[in-house]
């Protein structure tokens, strides 16, 4: 690491030739695949991004100019130029460095980066209050191509008010995304590019005219040019120029073409080519199993994921109306085997949250059975359809809820503790949360039998099974009885930390509230002056806890609960076990608080 | 009404003539015009839509063909063709018809319809299920120039997979939209109206040559002939073949227009170019002014808006960090003024709720101080945007929050009685819910100075200013003072509800509750052994009852409690007073409520 050790700040690289420079990159390289295969995290999509990026801090000085990441785990190598290698090595750690931008973390960390698709907009956003202020700075995003087709990504290239000057948005084309992203507005975007001669001449008449020199009629001449070379300006309707495609591997072409756009002022569009996983050959040719990826560069294992794909498959051999959506997630949600096996009844519309569960509300009223897999916090998009487009048609959507619940080292902006809050006001939805894999499967076939709208909501990682079940209904387990306190534990985490106070000296009576709407009414109704203790890993606010509170409200009882989940606070990377204990969801702080109350 | 008589079904239109179906749009206009003087509703959109919808029903069979409105508030022709003229005098009345399409009211209404850009995305779905189920019927989407701006049918148009043959977008271009739309993108699309002779000659190949014939050779030709007619042609790189523009209001070209497109198999866009409010001079010549309006056609009072849009011209003349955004309201929300006085700091984003937010991030983390302007029941679309652009790096961006709680006769679609439960356990943002329009300007005022995100809630209508004031603050206000009760009243609804309780014989202490949160902790300690009610007109579940009962859980006290608000149910059209009846949220049944609990 001879070159690496020598930048202290971003500022150095500047001094670097273009061949130290290529150097470089290949020790940010072997620290991205050593740190990562140490402590997991997203591996091919930084790997294709470490030239660009070495480039851009070359070209731009970002102390006062703004990167903005879009997604942020294409962010890496910028971590490393401005945390040092020895911090990177605390990569998604317990009091580690984020795997995402963070601006409480590095000033250098522009914006916060975790849901695709808001570079642009809070870009312009940026570049409004700039301009206004009256300072002067270039913002530069640079965006996925998959995250370009996001909702709110769409929106801010569209937007009808005119884009900014020395405003850069580069568009990584990796030709892979998380999975293949085959769409025409975006292949407009991309066909310009081989438009080559245009983009040349108008950088060549600019320089030699400067900008108001010769005005209308050179404006026209332009117009004409433009047409000549590059009949579909789409891009230059929106408000861009655009300025082609650059390997994203070549340093020396990266900075010629970067130090083109600085200079260009007006707003700017330019592609990087890069390939996915970069300098490592496993990664290379299988991008997507190496994009997120666990310690030892094993794949993670998400026993709920696996388990509900399976199920899946095992249902719709059955019930030939079942049709699976996601929306750009289909390893991750498990569902690989299912599109393989049911390639007409699995619809992947690309990081289009909305789009995935608006589609499935047209497919339900059309008459058949969609099952919508979103992880958790990426469902935050779809709030309003979910509310609007299903739930107020009573539309009988199944929201298979994956990565629900404290997520542990992608942190803050991964966390899936909101959606019990999210959803619970929603009228019409049910809401489960089953206990292990067994009962999420028993739960999702007896979703698909009833005819309204149901989440059903599940954690990552491994998920070790417990042993008694009963088929899922709408009706609590009693897991096991006792008399020190009525806990109702809500999902996994929940009734694995139930079951663990006994070894600190609590007989609780256990239940499994896997139901959290309806809540199981014949239960509560029965409490009688018992000590409540509902236990969750989502937020305290509007969570399942909340929802007991209400229900004893409701019917005018009074009665005594303490609720334990996540403070109403955002949550950082770390371990899910860290987690929740910096939360007080362990057995011993519950044990203690049983005791306490007694 | 001779005409519009004896259309007992919407398939009678069939049998009508040309010349018929003119005479009978003047009948529909004539209704419409005088159902809306009566009962307030959607003026300037509707009447711009006569013909269209007619040449549409009368070219399409809709007991089997689907209709989908987009938005909803240019569907009243629809609405008269199928639940008669009697039934459409109801409009917007308690009991009455919805002015929305909505399902459980009638087959006709193919999907829900009230938020912006739904119909695309749930047309696919709609298509998919078809297709699947081999069934045979066209999908028809009838799109307003604005709403197809927003994300999610961004998502939609732009979708990678393959669009569906069967399926008709219409685009009503009425130049207009809410506010004024002037888009790149939506110009690209317009843009290829102008090339007619290619879809000419395309629509005569194929009636020539038929589908398959002739093959690659044809589909070569076709493309050079794309290419030199229509060098724009984005719409077919998005899978829509494009059948230019047509007159909105000559039924013979709509007619003939939309009986070739119905023929084509393939996806198709056509636009509509129709005039807003046409046949209705003062609407023409306000379209905005009469797109809604209220009863005796005179402008809906909104007291909160006006205030609050005069509160901020007034700040931003001492702070010029001030700026103000809309996605597409500016009279709405009372920022027409505001907008004219400082346009250099005012922002319009279009119907793109989510570009609004994220942008407003980006302002305040560059420095100004952004105050975000949306409905209650449209910032649902901004969830996530709140949670991860803004509060998660807890910039001070405000929220004013307009239309909040219950709404009246906009009905199910547009109820503003969720923000709470969304809002609520989103960790480092405030919620004010100010009892009039005096302590809104204050809270307003108040908001600016902290440094953090703050969600400002108010409701429509009339809204009496109470006499007494203090400046607000995250202090709590006893409002009067009683023994038999404690009542703490959120937002003005509920404080006037609560001081009409000595009416009904109850005296009860009455404090006005304008922390949602934080919640005023001072006032709540001390309470002991009293009965406390909670009113407010957001649901019950998550809303600010559930705050009060999550904090007594926090703080291991119990509680009596007694929490009004809205049920788990949507709230349909009607008046608001009729709605907080229906819920149970008035002074006589929380009267009955303390008597019974004493």
């Amino acid at each position: 690491m001879a070159l690496l050790e020598n930048v202290k700040t971003p500022a150095d690289i500047k001094k670097l030739s273009v061949k130290e420079l290529e150097l470089l990159a290949e020790e940010i390289r072997a620290l991205i695949i050593e740190t990562v295969t140490k402590n997991g995290g997203h591996l091919s999509p930084n790997l294709g991004m470490v030239e660009t990026t070495l480039a851009l801090y070359y070209v731009f000085d970002f102390s006062c100019d703004k990167l903005l990441f879009d997604v942020g785990h294409q962010s890496y190598t910028h971590k490393i130029l401005n945390e040092g290698a020895e911090k990177f090595a605390t990569l998604r750690t317990n009091g580690g460095i984020s795997g995402f931008p963070d601006p409480t973390e590095n000033d250098y960390d522009a914006f916060i980066a975790g849901h695709a698709g808001n570079s642009i907009g809070a870009g312009l956003g940026m570049c409004f209050s700039r301009d206004l202020l009256k300072e002067n700075y270039t913002v530069a995003c640079v965006v996925g191509d998959a995250s370009i087709m996001n909702g709110v990504s769409l929106e801010a290239i569209t937007e009808k008010n005119k884009k900014p000057n020395n405003f850069v948005v580069i568009l990584n084309d990796n030709g892979m995304s998380i999975s293949k992203n085959e769409n025409g507005f975006y292949k407009s975007l991309i066909k310009s590019t081989t438009k080559k001669p245009y983009i040349k001449f108008k950088g060549g008449a600019k320089k030699l005219f400067g900008k108001s020199f010769l005005g209308n009629a050179l404006r026209s001449f332009k117009r004409f040019l433009r047409r000549l070379f590059n009949p579909n300006h789409i891009i230059d309707d929106l408000g861009f120029k655009y300025f082609g495609t650059v390997d994203g591997h070549n340093l020396k072409e990266l900075i010629k073409s970067f130090n083109r756009v600085k200079n260009y002022g007006e707003a700017v569009l330019i592609t990087v080519k890069t390939i996915k996983g970069k300098g490592f050959i496993e990664a290379e040719n299988a991008p997507s199993k190496f994009h997120g990826i666990g310690k030892n560069l094993t794949v993670s294992q998400n026993d709920c994921s696996a388990k509900i794909g399976q199920t899946l498959i095992d249902l719709a051999s059955k019930d030939d109306k079942i049709v699976a959506l996601t929306a750009g997630m289909t390893d991750g949600v498990g569902l690989a085997r299912y599109a393989e096996t049911y390639p007409n009844r699995f619809i992947d519309v690309g990081i289009s949250e909305e789009l995935a569960v608006l589609k499935s509300a047209g497919i339900a009223k059309a008459g058949l059975k969609p099952c919508v897999f979103i992880y958790s916090t990426f469902l935050q998009r779809a709030y309003d359809e979910i509310m609007h487009d299903i739930a107020l048609q009573n539309l009988p959507v199944i929201f298979c809820i994956d990565r629900a619940g404290l997520v542990g080292s992608d942190g803050k902006t991964h966390q899936g503790v909101y959606d019990l809050s999210y959803l619970r006001h929603i009228p019409n939805l049910s809401i489960f949360a089953p206990k292990d894999t067994v009962e999420l499967s028993s739960a999702l076939k007896f979703a698909l039998e009833q005819n309204s709208p149901i989440a059903i909501r599940y954690p990552n990682g491994k998920v070790e099974d417990f042993t008694s079940h009963t088929e899922f209904s709408f009706s609590w387990e009693t897991v096991k009885d006792g008399a020190d306190a009525v806990v109702l534990a809500c999902g996994n985490r929940a009734v694995k930390i139930a079951l663990e106070l006994e070894k600190h000296g609590v007989n609780a009576k256990i239940i499994n509230a896997r139901t959290v709407k309806p809540l199981d009414s014949s239960v509560l109704s029965q409490i009688e002056n018992e000590l409540i203790i509902t236990v969750e890993d989502n937020a305290l606010l509007g969570g399942f806890g909340s929802a007991v509170s209400e229900y004893f409200v409701q019917n005018k009882k009074t009665a005594k609960i303490i609720s334990f989940g996540i403070k109403d606070e955002f949550v950082s990377h770390g371990t899910v076990e860290k987690q929740l204990e910096d939360n007080g969801v362990t057995a011993k702080n519950i044990a203690l608080c049983i005791k306490e109350s007694r």
